[in-house]
């Protein structure tokens, strides 16, 4: 069925630095009306790096959000007319140092549909090549090498919680699982 | 590393139905000064039902935001003071009708801890019993019923791109593979 909701005003809240708050009116399916609480972000982009030997690096940083520290998969906002392959090597860049041969996309995650329009792009990163990692000022994050499997079990243990680490360890792992997979068959 | 960063002053942008937003200014590791725009969120539900036959049953709802049908897993907000497991089973029966006879706690979710301090708490639901679905005035959505398989296919293949959606699949689809192999396990 079409539920589409027609916009009939839109008020904004905020304008910051990161998101930009509205509340729309609605009319919807039915012809009543409601609003819409919408929060914009100009989208992001997170990355896997995995080496030669299946590990992944990933990032430790900490979340005012949530008042503690998350294990994350390196991840920025896009910057204005930015393509997101561009933007996965730049975060990779700046927050590990590690520059990749290859970007393999894993899709796109809507992280909380109900009131974001964010979009966030993930990668897969290999072929990696040590580099200084160049932090952006005021960010402060450490590095940590974990494999695919232990970053799986870290997740099914609820250790990691944030929604595009879960996503991008499951999605790289089928990937490469497959592609494991195949390349075992061209061999046999 | 202690990169835990101090709060020095907060300002209430915004308090509507379902989001507040503040802007606070903080101090950070370095002893530097920053802000940090962060939306909060009551919290909310997300749950998985998958019948005896292994078909799970998710509902495909026009998402303002996106200005899109979006599938999803049933889900909705928690009530101030309301149990996660409460609001799994209501929002379960409201919006597909089923009653579960068993919730398996699939962890939480940090949809976007860069500005957002929502947690998801997932659940797999099964011993479904078929009831009628009792939606809140101005909710409208279709149920779907696809395979556990057939929905990691469709993720694989970007037709589905919610973050609670995926972690809840992904986790449900290892926990029954696991009680499956168990089963087969002491059956052998």
């Amino acid at each position: 069925m079409d539920y589409t909701e027609k916009k009939l005003s839109s008020r904004e809240i905020y304008n910051g630095r990161i998101i930009r708050v509205h509340v729309d009116e609605v009319e919807l399916a039915d012809g009543s009306r409601s609003c819409r609480e919408i929060v914009d972000h100009h989208g992001g982009v997170a990355v896997l790096p995995v080496d030669a030997e299946g590990y992944a690096y990933c990032v430790r940083q900490y979340r005012y959000a949530y008042g503690q520290s998350l294990l994350e998969v390196p991840a920025g906002k896009l910057e204005p007319g930015e393509r997101p392959e561009d933007c996965a090597l730049r975060e990779l860049s700046e927050e590990t140092g590690y520059e990749a041969e290859r970007l393999v996309p894993l899709g796109w995650l809507y992280p909380s549909p109900g009131y974001c329009s964010e979009v966030l792009y993930l990668f897969l990163a290999t072929g990696l090549r040590p580099g200084r990692a160049h932090l952006d000022p005021g960010e402060f994050l450490d590095v940590e090498r974990h494999s695919l499997s232990e970053l799986e079990e870290m997740i099914l243990r609820d250790e990691i919680h944030d929604a595009k680490t879960v996503t991008a360890v499951w999605r790289a792992g089928r990937y490469l699982a497959g592609e494991e997979a195949s390349g075992c068959r061209a061999e046999c």
